[in-house]
């Protein structure tokens, strides 16, 4: 084994699968491309997040108490970097990207129509933790399309993985179809 | 879009890849292999992991105030399924599962020869969701093969991803090579 230096060590641990969080407050709207998200508990069912303070989506889901993970499959790569790219204070993410908000049964955010998975969470628990805001929610409702494809993943273009759009700082890819 | 049941909608949040989770405290050690974990901050380097109250490796970490996070490749999918249904109360389960621990450079627990990417973590903070125990810590080293290669993940059948394990509870797979 060889020690790597701090900063590299991330590039390794792929694929991490791309989740959009969806949050709505006072009328304002956003998607904020995550790919640090991770299950927290089986009962009640659970998803933590993390997303950075700088994310108006941050301040969304803060005002909101409420918040919807997408799941984006193989044809949203660029609609994810663009939604990567922008802030939700500047541009109406859903009309630019080109994706249906589609309403929620429980909470006020929208589900995204296009995304293969949809989970509806209330937040229940923030913390911080270094540059980021861990946001816990709880699962309360979940959608699916019929058939769903694979997710959406970042990934590396070493890793046996089809890679579907690359930018100088992203790798968007899937597993092949 | 139909609606699923909320013990269902987890089985489509895949892929998710396989971390164990390594801990020494007074002379015992433990791993516990883990699908809910994720990167947290950039600055400093950290890693959210849950870990169930009930688990040996959650009394480890607790005690010890920091782990090893240690990412298996595809031949270490039957030693992950050892570790994951038997106890370090009971086993040695790096003579069990058949791995072999490495000294680390800065913190107490080894890390694990065979794995393709080992992260030296201090515990910096913990926090309860739901079931689970979320264990936030800083990265202070971090190792990697020579040649890492794919990560062991856990999938479906359905998925893309060749299947190496599959048992009633579990199936690991990776991305074709």
């Amino acid at each position: 084994m060889r020690e790597l230096e701090l900063k590299a060590f991330s590039r390794g641990l792929r694929p991490e699968v791309v989740v959009w969080a969806v949050a709505e407050h006072d009328g304002k709207r956003s998607i904020c491309p995550l790919g640090w998200t991770m299950r927290t508990s089986s009962s009640p069912p659970m998803m933590a997040i993390s997303v950075a303070p700088t994310r108006y989506t941050h301040e969304l889901i803060e005002g909101a108490g409420e918040f919807v993970l997408a799941y984006p499959g193989r044809a949203l790569a660029q609609a994810t970097l663009y939604c990567g790219t922008n802030s939700g204070r500047d541009v109406d993410k859903f009309a630019q990207a080109g994706v249906t908000a589609a309403p929620a049964r429980v909470v006020q955010a929208p589900l995204v129509q296009e995304c293969e998975i949809n989970l509806e969470c209330r937040l229940v628990d923030s913390f911080t933790t270094g540059d980021h805001t861990i946001f816990a929610g709880e699962v309360v409702a979940a959608w699916s399309k019929e058939e769903p494809g694979p997710l959406l993943c970042l990934t590396d273009s070493s890793s046996g993985y089809e890679v579907l759009l690359e930018d100088p700082r992203f790798t968007f890819g899937s597993v092949r179809v």
